[in-house]
């Protein structure tokens, strides 16, 4: 893959910034050779962190600020005060071509609200959707929307459909994603009008889509297919919950590893296995919530991410940055928005 | 507890009956001395499991019937044909009041459809709803609804706090549980309308009720309250979504602990943790959902459920149908009906 991309970097947002973050980026510049980075924050903090790495000294370049987006500024707040802040100007790197994508571990609201406003929508997008890499029993599975809108109508669900599925071919390097919509029940009782309704607009839209029609909550691990739609509301507390299962069950587990001799060396004995699935679990590996929609790159990484975390989501923006999933997206919504669908 | 109830047991539903639920409601009555038990289902098949077993022969006794309701039939084939099945006849029989509860681990849409006809609402609930009992890291949370309607409005939200209240005062023995509303996001952005005038609704009913305001998915499994309440799809998504992680992280621990000898060692002397730990991901320890809001009691247990998962869901129905559970419930609906709520 071609590596000459420019990721812009808020590299104050975030529990453990600015120290995680330029670990991260260094991990991520070190495995992509042409990579660079702009580092937006204060330079007091940053230029030891910069000075002390070989790659990052190399490859990335602070542009200073010594304002700050906090974890608990509303984003209401982020919009009036946060201009100039270190994840206004990441994002405002990116859409004035400075940079091909941003990345920011910060307030999440503060981020919806900001890459909103100044990268703005996609031509022909009415709501953008935030994007989960759900792990699966066999890979990822992109969800969405997992927040970033309450309610989604019927033709919201078809655009998320569009947009879930570029999204996939870019992160997943799939050629031709699975999609599916999210739903209940029994074949009687198929859900909501909306969903139905999608379901009839997929199943007739001129989309080459692979397109399998309903999938259930228990679906997604399964990995039944690749891309499954769903409104914000839905698809964050299933996704909510599902981390909520994990970390109980990750929580049981040390428990029965550590209640007695035998059992800690039992788990000595099998640690192997134990570590396979302990990254199984980590959010670091599944990391990086994507606002789909939008006129460029704004990569969500969990603000308790470790390094290699952050890394991880440096390398989801850098691979959506060298794809052409906007492109994919806008002719797909010009299909669909073409009259064909309407017509059905 | 008072023991002297009567269970009306469909004897043919589930993928493994008549053997299993024999052998569940054998292991339910030898935890009840008081209690007795109806059979419905074919006599040349339950005859002989009766015979075979001393607890079963001396206080269980079989009503016959060679109708079946089968795993395929749509809800409305149910309600159609199902008159004098072993599942029908299970219900009718606490409609009659020769029984207390019903269990069936048949079909789950045409037991809620037959429950419905037979059992009708209680007064004053429009909507009943279908409850969870979910493992938390506190012990086990109430979710309603998960299925039983697709959507509900903030007054049915109302009346599925009042349900699940009251079941879990039966059913977990908490004497004040903590309720709470399932929403999404930040103070901003608060869900759904019909969520919000919920919780508008709760904050200022006159119940005395222990009312939390909302929690997100997560929240569930981390046991923060012990009644969840939402709207079917939601629940339906939310549950499932769960227990497709939980079954996914069992399939990776097993592969863990099978992939060598050390790991297999190690799994040997960690065995008792690790059997507590699948004890805890196994279905048939929250076995048995209900239908709240229903004139009587009936009980679903999992298809699925081995012997000791049939009798847990007959130990539920036991818990229920001796407690008073459906007196709160008309008691608070009232409180809430009177105009107090309307008033706000």
């Amino acid at each position: 893959m071609q590596s000459t991309v420019t990721l812009s970097i808020d590299a104050m947002g975030g529990d453990n910034a600015p120290g995680i973050v330029m670990e991260g980026v260094a991990d991520f510049l070190s495995g992509r050779p042409g990579a660079r980075a702009l580092l937006h924050g204060d330079e007091a903090l940053l230029k030891p962190l910069l000075a002390a790495n070989a790659v990052l000294s190399a490859r990335a370049e602070i542009r200073h600020t010594d304002i700050k987006i906090t974890s608990d500024m509303k984003p209401s707040q982020a919009l009036r005060r946060g201009k100039g802040s270190s994840m206004w100007n990441a994002v405002q790197a990116v859409q004035e071509g400075a940079a091909d994508a941003s990345v920011s571990a910060g307030n999440t609201g503060a981020l919806m609200a900001i890459s909103m406003l100044v990268l703005r929508k996609m031509d022909g997008v009415h709501r953008p959707a935030m994007t989960a890499l759900w792990p699966t029993l066999k890979g990822r599975t992109v969800v969405l929307d997992v927040g970033a809108n309450v309610e989604a109508d019927a033709e919201q669900l078809v655009s998320f459909a569009i947009m879930g599925e570029a999204f996939a071919r870019a992160t997943l390097g799939i050629e031709r994603p699975s999609v599916a919509l999210l739903n209940i029940g029994s074949e009687e009782m198929k859900g909501h009008e909306e969903v139905r309704e999608a379901h009839e607009l997929l199943r007739n839209s001129p989309l080459k889509m692979d397109y399998r029609g309903f999938v259930e909550g228990d679906d997604i691990s399964a990995g039944a297919v690749d891309v499954v739609v769903t409104d914000g509301f839905t698809g964050n507390v299933a996704l909510k919950a599902g981390e909520g299962v994990a970390r109980m069950l990750a929580t049981r587990m040390r428990e029965a590893f550590t209640e007695s001799l035998a059992s800690k060396a039992g788990a000595a004995l099998a640690m192997n296995g134990l570590k396979r699935l302990k990254s199984m679990m980590d959010p670091s590996n599944v990391n990086g919530g994507v606002l789909v929609g939008l006129g460029g790159v704004s990569v969500k990484s969990h603000g308790s991410a470790d390094a290699r975390g952050f890394a991880r989501a440096c390398e989801l923006a850098a691979d959506l940055a060298l794809s052409n999933f906007r492109g994919e997206i806008a002719a797909n919504l010009a299909r669909v928005g073409a009259g064909d669908l309407a017509a059905e």
